[in-house]
């Protein structure tokens, strides 16, 4: 795969191969719902999830045996600019406490059974400061796609992924504001921690970037331009689990910027992708509007690394174990008023 | 207890013997918040959830090992009023449902590791239509109320409550109006799914059980005359865990009905409680206003039955796991820009 994958053009192409999702195994599952001991439509996004685990599985009755939580993590030249409460030292220190087990996405991917994998990109080589020129180049991006294609490749019901990189919500922000409008005012926020001067810091940040990069439309050309290698790294692992039929929920901000360049290349591409959470990033609101998703937790979280997303499991599990186990009408003897 | 439980004052009385929140279990819990390897407040309403755990248990570090679910099931006089979806004849249904492990509820406790217990109060006999007089008599809300509160004696870390009744959303509005203000319209929502003139036809119950029992002003005497035997033996419930110093998740706008009594009495009467969820049920979000509680999840659910509250527990646990599972700065080796 990694062979075909030097070029922007061949990434498409591989993206112009993608199957169709099943609308029988939808229609199915929801004819099971109708008739299950709960007035109709009472679980809410419960029967939502459901049946879009239905239909992207192309199972009825789906399941929920291997889920997985992908990390991508990477440096970034801008944190240079100073648009992070946190030294860039602190990715690279990150990933071993991931590694160790102590950071949180470890304790919550134990809680909801989800296998957890950490994946560097050169941590010892940001990308360049993309408020001077390009962060990458289209090689750089394209390995960075192929490294999370093939990581999206394991076997598995769910996938959920997040990120890891200091500086990465500047890199996400000035995406998001290239590839749907708005300018670095709209679109910067605190992150991990910024006070109100930091993140005014950050905007100007965000604007002078825009201004480098203005007039640029494709957006795998944006990608490279003031992406990084995480968040080409979760494009590549969106399109390989569209590729692949995998149901994948988004965790926050950085990764809904990987999900708004899939969005804009074509949204058939994110019929598999959901929203695990609304995080306190001021901007993610409008970022998940604009891809049309609405997330299923609010819970001010804020940290990434896949965290709100592997929380978002523990509903997905839930919605299943109802589907799978609830008897129905007729089973029950119970009078249907519907 | 139930020898001290045949007046309202005795309940009264009991409820003057409650004990205070630890403080210190809190500032303790929230030192090691402040510590853990995430930037401050990056998990949100999760780091909220295990301080109000810490106050509440009297416990640094809190624990989820034993979690109950309590659904209380009773009849409505009112429901011969053609204000439910359902035929009366379900509760009972239902509560066999439960009991043979078909409902949603079974699923969603095995799920989240909750023991679940039904208590059934006088099935066959209705309360009176609260249309045309009282619903209960003192006695026998006295009696339901004494059912919730040893109910709840149980040692447990973490207490949800649910209900089941087919009119009970019908009482529920009627509490609310009586207890917060508001008339029917205002109050009454499709419950199990009522349509337009259903809904239309509910509130015209509602107002005429407001104009019969208009200008009580005790909250106790409300709760007799316009609630129901599943609802007083939330009241019960609620209330033995504020003085067993347990947490207490409400589900939805039956407990939160419940819970307006309590808090009409005395606001600190609630400081164990927290809402699981907002319902789909439209006066859920101005009920719990009034409560001064932010529900946990958003997922549109409006079965009842303690759904929504079996599911918050998951995210208890997982707000649980990383406070405790997780790695401090100091540990991690990991830089601190706080």
């Amino acid at each position: 795969m990694q062979e075909t994958m030097t070029t922007f053009e061949a990434f498409r192409t591989a993206l112009g191969s993608r199957p169709d999702l099943d609308v029988k195994a939808r229609a199915d599952a929801a004819a099971r719902q109708a008739v299950l001991t709960k007035p109709p439509g009472s679980l809410g996004r419960l029967e939502d999830l459901v049946l879009w685990l239905a239909e992207v599985q192309g199972r009825a009755m789906p399941r929920l045996e291997t889920v997985r939580a992908l990390i991508f993590a990477a440096n970034h030249g801008v944190a240079a600019q100073g648009v992070s409460a946190f030294p860039a030292a602190v990715t690279a220190q990150m990933v071993q406490n991931f590694e160790a087990g102590g950071a949180a996405i470890n304790q919550l991917c134990r809680a909801a059974g989800i296998d957890l994998r950490v994946v560097t990109l050169d941590l010892d080589r940001p990308t360049a400061d993309f408020t001077l020129g390009p962060a990458m180049s289209e090689a750089e991006t394209c390995a960075a796609i192929a490294t999370g294609r093939e990581a999206a490749q394991a076997e598995a019901d769910l996938l959920v992924v997040g990120e890891m990189g200091i500086g990465n919500t500047t890199a996400a922000a000035a995406l998001s504001a290239a590839l749907i409008g708005g300018d670095g005012e709209i679109w910067a926020g605190p992150g991990t921690g910024l006070d109100r001067s930091g993140v005014a810091r950050k905007a100007a940040v965000i604007d002078r970037a825009l201004t480098c990069h203005r007039g640029v439309a494709d957006p795998l050309e944006v990608l490279r331009r003031l992406g990084g290698r995480e968040i080409a790294a979760l494009v590549g692992a969106l399109a390989g689990a569209r590729l692949n039929r995998t149901p994948l929920l988004l965790d926050g901000f950085v990764t809904g910027a990987a999900a708004a360049v899939l969005h804009r290349l074509d949204p058939d591409l994110l019929r598999h992708v959901g929203a695990a959470h609304l995080s306190a990033e001021p901007a993610h609101r409008r970022q998940l509007d604009a891809l049309g998703l609405d997330p299923l937790l609010h819970l001010e979280m804020r940290l990434g690394e896949a965290s709100g997303a592997a929380l978002a499991v523990q509903i997905c599990r839930a919605a299943l174990a109802c589907h799978q186990g609830m008897a129905t009408f007729a089973e029950a003897g119970i009078s249907n008023g519907g």
